[in-house]
C-alpha cells in the first residue's frame, strides 16, 4: 500500500507532511508512503529516521507548488511539475494508491476531477468533512467541492457520504440528514425538497432536515448541503473557536485569577476538548472520484496529517471507490 | 411613542414580554407599550407595578396565538385575533409605531409583507441579526426571511442594512461584505457575483467577499448573504455555544477541580462573555417593511426584549422607513 503525499501542501510544509508520513508509518507497518515536492528540503528531513520507518519512505522530486492564489483548474493543467499533480498522476497510473495533501481545496477537487476522473454516474464529485462533534462524528458534505447544487448532486453526496461513514467509521446504516433552514417540510427550496425526494425513495436511512443547531450535537452520522453552505459553516466554526481561544488567551497572559483558574481547570478542558478533536477525524474526503484522496486542512501539523494518511490508506483497503461505483450503479438501474 | 409587544410570543411569554415592556419604559420615558395577548394573564403581571410606569402601559387582549407549527402566511390570514396579527394591524392603523415579537420567524416575515407592505421598489424584505461579534457589532442579513435571492435582493439588503447601521447603531459609513466562500473574486455563484456588481456600482461602502471565519472577529459592519445562509449560520453558532456551555457545565458539576477553577477565572468568563453579549444588541430588525418590526429570539428573556423595544423605537425615532424609502427612491431614479 503506497499512499502519496503532497509534501508541499499547507502552511508547515515540507516539515509537517513529511512527519505526518512518519507517524503514519510508525502506526501501519503495511504502510508505503511517496513524499512528493522538493527533495533537498525533504530529505534532510526525513533521513535522521531509523531504517524501520525510512525504508517506506519515498521521495519523488517535484519542482513546483500549487499555492492558493492560483486557479484551481488552469493550475492543475498548467503546472505539469507541482507536487499536487504529479502526485495524482502516480494516482492515475497505479503507482500510489491515494493521495493526501493539505493544499488549496480548489486544486485538490479539480485535480481530481481532471486527472482522475468521476467515477461513472457521478455527476459531481463531494468533499467531505468529518465533524468532531458530541456523541458521533458527522459526515457533512459538501464542504466546497461544488458550490450549488443540482438535486441528483445532493442525493448522490448522501449516497457516497453513507458508504464511507460506514466503511470507515464502522457506522451500521447510517442516519443521513439534509442540512435546512429549519425541521419543518416547507422549509428549504426547490433543490433541497427534490433531493429529499431522492433520498427518501432510496434505501438509505432518512431522518429529515438538520438544523445548524442540531449539528455541533451530533445529530446525524451524514449530513447534505451544498459547498456554499457547507464551506461558510465550517469556516465559520473555525473563526469562533479561534476568537474564544484568543480571548481567553489573551485573559490568562494579562491577569492572575484566570491564570490560576485554568491550573485547575485544565483537566476539565482537556476532557471537553478531547472529545472535539478534529485533528483525529483524518481528514476530508474526497468521494466520487476514481481513487482515495484526502484533503487536510492548511494548517495542519504531524498528527492531523498522520491521521488523514491512514485513513487514505483504510478506504483503499476497504476498497472505496469500487463501493461507490457498485452503488451507483445500481440506483442507474432503479432510476 | 407606542410600540406593540406580542406578549403571547416566545418560550417565556407572557412573563418575560410583559417584563421586558417594564424595563424599556424604565429606559425611555418617553415610551408606552401596548402589550398584545391574553388580558387575563397579562394583567396580574403588570398590575403590581407603580403608576410611574404602569400608566404607560396598555394591554390590548388577544385570543389566539401564532405557533411554530403554523404555516406563517396562512396563519397571518386566519387568525384575525392573535397577538401578532393585532399587533401588526395596530401598526398599520398607526396606532402603534412600532411591533416586538418573539414569535415564529416565518409568521413575523408574512406578517410585515402581508399586513405591512412593502417600501416601494423593495423586492423582498430581508431580516438582519445583529451579532455581537469582536470589535463591532455585525448585521448579517438576511438571516431567514428571504431564502433564496435574486442579487436585487442582495443589494437592497445591503442598503437597508447600511441605513440600520448607520442611524441606529451611529456607524459612519458603514462597510459592507458578501458572505462567500472564498475571499476571490472567482468564488461564489452568478447571484453573488451580480450582487457584488450592483453594490459595487453604488456608493455604498463594499469592501469585498467575507468568509465564514471572518465574521466572529467583526470584519465588517454589515455582512449580506441569502436567508438560508444567514440562518444555517447563526442556529450552528447557537448550537456551538449551547454545546460547550453543556459540556463545561457537565464538569462543573462532576468535579471539584473545575468547580474550583471556575471560580478564579469567573471574572475573565464575565469579561469574555460580556464582549459578545447578544442580549444587548436589540433583535433583528424586519427592513423593507412599512413599520418597525422588530424579531426577538424565542428563548429571549426580559433584557433581550426590553433591548428590542428600545431598539423598535430607536428606528421610529430615527424615521428608518422614511430612510429606507428616499434611499431606494433615489436608487430608483439612478437605475
Amino acid at each position: 500500500m503506497l499512499i502519496a503525499v503532497d509534501a508541499m501542501g499547507g502552511d508547515f510544509a515540507p516539515v509537517e507532511p513529511c512527519n505526518g508520513a512518519i507517524m503514519a508509518c510508525r502506526e501501519n507497518p503495511d504502510l508505503s508512503v511517496a513524499l512528493v515536492g522538493d527533495s533537498n528540503k525533504i530529505l534532510p528531513i526525513i533521513d535522521k529516521y531509523g531504517a524501520d520507518v525510512r525504508s517506506r519512505l519515498s521521495v519523488v522530486h517535484a519542482d513546483e507548488v500549487i499555492d492558493c492564489n492560483d486557479s484551481p483548474s488552469l493550475s492543475i493543467r498548467r503546472k505539469k511539475n507541482s507536487s499536487l499533480v504529479i502526485g495524482f498522476g502516480m494516482v492515475r497510473s497505479g503507482e500510489a494508491d491515494g493521495i493526501v495533501s493539505s493544499g488549496s481545496t480548489g486544486a485538490i477537487a479539480a485535480g481530481g476531477v481532471l486527472l482522475l476522473g468521476r467515477i461513472p454516474g457521478i455527476d459531481r464529485p463531494g468533499l467531505g468533512a468529518v465533524l468532531p462533534v458530541l456523541n458521533r462524528p458527522t459526515l457533512l458534505m459538501d464542504v466546497g467541492g461544488t458550490v450549488r447544487c443540482k438535486p441528483i448532486n445532493l442525493f448522490q453526496f448522501a449516497q457516497m457520504g453513507s458508504i464511507y461513514m460506514k466503511l470507515f467509521k464502522g457506522v451500521e446504516n447510517p442516519s443521513v440528514r439534509l442540512l435546512c433552514n429549519g425541521e419543518e417540510i416547507t422549509k428549504g427550496d426547490e433543490v433541497i425538497s427534490a433531493a429529499r425526494e431522492l433520498i427518501k425513495a432510496s434505501d438509505l436511512n432518512y431522518q429529515g432536515y438538520a438544523e445548524g443547531k442540531d449539528l455541533p450535537h451530533g445529530i446525524s452520522d451524514v449530513v447534505i448541503c451544498d459547498g456554499f453552505s457547507g464551506n461558510i459553516l465550517i469556516k465559520f466554526g473555525e473563526g469562533l473557536g479561534e476568537l474564544l481561544k484568543d480571548q481567553f488567551k489573551e485573559e490568562y497572559t494579562h491577569h492572575l485569577l484566570p491564570k490560576i483558574g485554568l491550573m485547575f481547570m485544565w483537566p476539565a478542558m482537556k476532557r471537553v476538548l478531547g472529545r472535539f478533536d478534529w485533528e483525529k477525524v483524518g481528514g476530508s474526503p474526497l468521494l466520487g472520484v476514481n481513487g482515495s484522496v484526502i484533503k487536510v486542512h492548511g494548517r495542519s501539523k504531524r498528527s492531523a496529517i498522520s491521521f488523514a494518511i491512514l485513513s487514505a490508506a483504510n478506504f483503499v483497503e476497504h476498497h472505496g471507490v469500487e463501493r461507490i461505483r457498485e452503488a451507483i450503479a445500481v440506483e442507474d438501474e432503479v432510476l
